[in-house]
């Protein structure tokens, strides 16, 4: 099963992204997630630009996510909302809504942030778009790591075991998604 | 008055773009609007570029935005959000919190759309993000120009007198908010 | 296939309770929708209430819900939201959490309205609390009757041929979601 | 300053209702708070019954409303929305749109919750409705008292400082939407 995964944040030590990483570890067997580092190489959308020659960068984003099983999204909140740079990949990715990659595609959604309530709203938010796209989403567990800062070391190493364990709950419900159990 | 206004779609024959347009037809007198047009130039957040010497375009994007009196936001509906564009450079412009030139800064939303719904959900989530940093919203009149095809006429004026009224009203509104009436 | 309706709305000539009676119509062969009636009944939740012997009224929800198949909801919208009358009883009917007859359940959603944008929101919500309540729900055809005076007659039949093909898709889907389609 | 204070809760030792008995003590001099105790009559709202004589119960609530200088509302989260028995009053108090007493009416929301996002999402939601009524709200501060179980002891008495301060911000707060400044 390949899973690909995306994280929402550009910086270099995102909690997100270490979520992700995390992720690698605790997956199942027969899981391989394979971690999205072309994020910042997504042009801003334009519709003008969505034709037959769409943009390299989003050839193989579409590319990618068609291939996968399933995608497993990491994401922080930014002004209570999704990042514009997640959102804007998935802008992409949406396009055009008939033959979207995104389209019936399992996706399991989590999030983490140093603050009491982080990535809730954003994880809302991102739901929200996916049910336009169609996809189909896990549903529980949700996975909401607040106050992050406590639950990963100084390497970014997820050392918080009920977060690992409620991880691991989650790449398993996706992987039921994507098998149909 | 100086009002900056952003239109959330980069495609060349936008609603959104040509409803700013339309602002500058019918604001009332003493109101400037200075349409942005650097939104293809903002690079995607990260964290990691936000310090003592940001991207240039991020600095003149704040600069703008503080210079200004309020600002004016059309916003298209991509996949039941705001564009990640748009998104993005509010990212950027919310930064740090305690001194963004979001904050308490006067703000009207509109949106149009071709469809039924266009921009109802787009609003609804900008308005939450604005709600975070702050800013100060024109509640009513909404604005939400759906079946835009049919108010706007080949060439991107706004035809439709109703349309044109509530946008009146909305800059009106606006202009209240900026002045404290 | 035993669905169970509920119609937010308790007004008599109700979009949302016509829209109900209509799928009876353009139900699926071996589909049975029986709607509900008891809504008024539903007393304000009240946690100091919802013990060892909840209000029979509650009782007999719940065990409605249990019994069912799959449930079908037409929603209005009430100041942007859910109508109160409808979450109150999705609040009760959604306790205890663990044992919920929610949890699990197939739902589908739909609403009408006789303006421009009419339940979209209303929707959202519903869609957000059946998130929490671990309920399994129809992703498309999403049903958003607007201008629902000219798709219904005075008698309250649905005389809307497209509303009625996109209701008989919405139950089809809502079959296949209960049968594991 | 005449303050009308709303509970979103009917438990008996709910914390929303402490939270509102608690503003009584941190309120800045002038403001008198009237706690209402009548939402378990509210009936569920019927359009049918929303003529030219209310129910008593709905009668009493706007008038108490119109008769205020602004709300305070306290509200628990449940099933990721607003109470339905909250939301069923508002439904009652919002209307008719044109002569609501909920108009331009300045409001505070807060919340508590046990949890760790008690109310976030019920806040937002509750704000969203009061865009549709064209309510005038707080923005900052926002107070979400999550892990409430921590914050009062159990006679219900606020014994956290830091949420005591934040209250008396909020309620600051609103004493300056209400007095213009």
């Amino acid at each position: 099963m390949n899973i690909f995964g995306v994280s929402g944040s550009l910086r270099a030590a995102s909690y997100n992204t270490a979520l992700l990483r995390a992720a690698l570890k605790v997956a199942p067997a027969g899981m391989d997630i394979d971690i999205y580092d072309g994020l910042r190489e997504i042009p801003p959308y334009d519709h003008d630009l969505d034709g037959d020659e769409p943009p390299p960068a989003v050839v193989d984003l579409r590319r990618r996510i068609r291939a996968a099983d399933g995608l497993l999204i990491a994401t922080p909140e930014y002004n209570y909302g999704v990042p514009g740079v997640l959102k804007n990949a998935i802008d992409w990715a949406s396009r055009p809504p008939a033959t979207s990659p995104l389209k019936r595609k399992p996706i399991a959604v989590m999030g983490a942030a140093p603050g009491a309530f982080g990535s809730v709203r954003a994880q809302l938010s991102l739901r929200q778009s996916f049910l336009w796209t169609d996809s189909v989403l896990v549903g529980k567990p949700e996975l909401m790591v607040f106050q992050a800062h406590l639950r990963f070391d100084g390497d970014g190493n997820l050392v918080d075991e009920q977060t690992r364990k409620l991880l691991a709950a989650l790449l398993g419900a996706l992987a039921d998604l994507v098998t149909g159990h």
